[in-house]
């Protein structure tokens, strides 16, 4: 799982410009929350782009995420990019006020859906591609909102684990408070991401890169020693979010259907 | 272009119990507007499912499209489905004083998203998968909002063009007044898809049927007496529409990336 970091970030930096140049747009704009993945995400843009290319949105619910926020704007100011800071309170508080409910879950997708909303506004206003911060650990196993903070225009760091991520970050030389906060998806004060998911990241994204990477089975893996209630865990996750990683299944009825047989190349002639 | 309206009700009725069963769902939601997709869907649904596990959510903001959602009431009376009507007027009001714009399509586009997430929560609190509502005109043309109305869960009516949606909702005895009304997206008043769009959707469809389902060239087809102008606009708002229909891409660095080569079949050993 060790990666080459300069490598990797010369693939990701020429990522982000051409596939910015592909869609048309000569900017990028991103989600910081002040935790690992957007603020390597910036580091990568920044490096990609330059700085004055790259928008930053940081965008609190009330004071739960206090912490995360003073990071986000900490990472803005030493990369010098423009940034704002937009509370989504007003309208997740509308909603709530006619729909209680005592669910985080419910009210955390709420906050992703209304993150990603904004961002698109601001990506139309300000002409500027949106760049996804939803890493493969992540992505693999569902931890994140479908149309929320998984929504994205290109994902520079889909394919890189946690761990790996945390070794990217350390390349890059993000904050050091940065890269050993505690993860955490900001979903209520206190809340960690591997207490919710109820396995580390250490262990989650070793189990992942043996199941997907090295295409081992569940089996293989307890035989060769990992325990089998957390792989069994891993593979139930990522089974039953198969759904947020592809497009809605489309009912079949002619020749040629969209996500059946209609799949043009992404650049198709242009 | 023709649709044996018989077949295509098993067909679609089918798709709809089946899949909402495979997802792990007894019941359907979907958002009614008073068109004549919705509505349609919502027939299929009844149909599918039964009147008692179909809900429908009816979204206004403010007064825009009045007759729309006095539409929407009635078919859902008609249908004996359970409904809601919410209105999104506070959170999209909460966003747009302070960020104010006058832009009908950025708030249009607001308005969907708004939707959407909505159309999730109740989704989850009500444990009912939602239906999409995207007809295969409006998702090839790219004539909808991503993560805003193209977002669902499964989608029964996306591999038929508007024009065989009105025979199908003839066929359905969907009422009259939703057969003959202009389509509208509802983004202001008076707002008609046709004009928005610049084509009428008989000719729209009809471009499109001999691009996609015969796969015929621009140049066939201008050949065969389609105006120039009108089959070049077609074909540009298939390109520039291309990235509504995909996942977006993730940049490649592993064996197995998400969206490349992981990808496991949607029923993958359930």
């Amino acid at each position: 799982m060790k990666i080459n970091c300069r490598l990797v970030t010369r693939i990701l930096t020429n990522f982000i410009r051409e596939e910015s140049k592909k869609a048309g747009f000569e900017r990028v704009i991103l989600g910081l929350s002040g935790g690992l993945d957007s603020t390597v995400c910036a580091h990568l843009a920044v490096q990609a782009m330059g700085a004055e290319k790259v928008l930053a949105l940081i965008m609190p619910y009330k004071n739960i995420d206090a912490e995360g926020i003073q990071l986000a704007e900490k990472v803005s100011k030493i990369l010098k990019i423009t940034y704002k800071k937009i509370d989504i309170s007003p309208q997740i508080d509308a909603y709530y006020s006619a729909f209680p409910t005592d669910s985080q879950l419910l009210k955390g997708n709420k906050m992703a859906r209304e993150r990603m909303s904004i961002l698109y506004d601001f990506s139309a206003r300000e002409k500027a591609l949106i760049l996804g911060t939803s890493n493969k650990t992540e992505l693999l196993i569902g931890y994140g909102t479908i149309h929320g903070d998984m929504a994205c225009g290109i994902n520079p760091i889909g394919d890189l684990y946690k761990t790996q991520l945390r070794e990217l970050g350390r390349y890059l030389k993000i904050p050091e408070e940065i890269l050993t906060k505690k993860p955490t998806a900001g979903l209520w004060a206190g809340q960690t991401d591997e207490e919710e998911i109820g396995l580390k990241y250490e262990e989650l994204d070793l189990i992942l890169y043996h199941l997907v990477d090295l295409r081992q089975s569940p089996d293989e893996l307890i035989k060769a020693g990992f325990e089998e209630v957390k792989v069994k865990k891993t593979v139930e996750l990522i089974k039953k979010s198969e759904f947020k990683r592809k497009m809605p299944p489309i009912a079949k009825l002619s020749n040629r259907t969209i996500g059946h047989d209609f799949l043009y190349p992404y650049d198709w002639d242009r």
